[in-house]
């Protein structure tokens, strides 16, 4: 029995951040975890500019609204879904998440949430340091041989961990950096490579 | 951040070996874990019936492809996932589950699997003893909040372990034995129980 643990943003989604920075013309925002190691500096640097720029929860919420999932994100979980049980391990905030969960049909998600006081974010609360090798370790301890992907750098500990995992469209620094973990960039493939693993 | 965890059989379907119990006319086969505490007792007495009478898991699958979710149980299992996170924790098994998971919009389900040769069900391979408990602690582990319901023997110790819980439509004997617990008894009070516990 596997449990597959994909990463949100960049495997299902786009970056809401990239999108967000789009959006306002805020070109620092497109500093995303694939470019940042350090996830507590990366939020940091997210709602200072946020809070320089007068930004709320609320304008990003906008944001997100008008996100689609990729091209054939959906019809790749629909399937992958079928086959086997899959958690979305992310990063981002349950704030954030909800309108894209809707739109993937409410696949299950680990996230963390956000400290907000009248619609201006004022930090964060991850559910635990590491949380997406943690998950897999919680899963993996209860019996379930695991399969990670995600595209990152906060992806690469719960990948390790895993039983089995690769990266999905993970940029060139990523892969320079890994060259040992196998790349898929279509859904087709990334199905196929799962497929493989499922035991 | 609260996962909320449920049982599958009596929550939100039919039980599955009272609908095959049925089709078959065998009432041997009505015994579930409502009544027998015990189920690797309730499994080797149910492997052997199946093997007694020549029934095969395509028999059983041929059951189960006609039991649809109890009335009301996908609205409340809508509306639930759209407000935290739902894993349900069932002792049934991967060959059966599917076509009800389906039916339910492939909500996450952590369960057994079936040791099958030739169509005969052979025995059964548990992800570990104790899986529903320990999945809660598990997720306890995470940084979960966690909520269970439940309304058979095999649930209690995952509704206690767990930080709120309560029983839906658990029979007599469960109710006797444990006066201490919440009873809900229908989807609109359960959904409200379930939403005073998430924080």
């Amino acid at each position: 029995m596997t449990v597959v643990c994909l990463d949100l943003e960049g495997v299902l989604v786009p970056e809401i951040w990239i999108s967000f920075a789009q959006k306002t013309g805020l070109d620092e925002l497109k500093r995303t975890t694939r470019d940042e190691p350090d996830y507590h500096k990366l939020m940091d640097y997210r709602i200072s500019i946020l809070k320089r720029e007068n930004l709320k929860l609320s304008d990003i919420q906008e944001t997100i609204s008008s996100i689609r999932p990729l091209d054939g994100a959906k019809k790749f979980l629909d399937e992958l879904r079928s086959l086997t049980q899959v958690i979305i391990l992310s990063d981002t905030f349950e704030e954030f998440a909800k309108p894209l969960m809707r739109q993937l049909g409410w696949p299950t998600i680990f996230s963390n949430s956000l400290v907000v006081r009248d619609d201006v974010i004022e930090g964060i609360r991850m559910r635990q340091e590491d949380g997406k090798m943690n998950a897999v370790k919680a899963l993996s301890s209860i019996g379930f041989r695991t399969f990670a992907a995600g595209d990152s750098y906060n992806d690469l500990k719960m990948i390790r961990e895993a039983d089995a995992g690769c990266l999905f469209r993970a940029p060139e620094n990523i892969l320079a950096e890994n060259p040992d973990l196998k790349l898929c960039n279509d859904y087709s493939e990334f199905l196929s490579v799962i497929k493989e693993n499922l035991k």
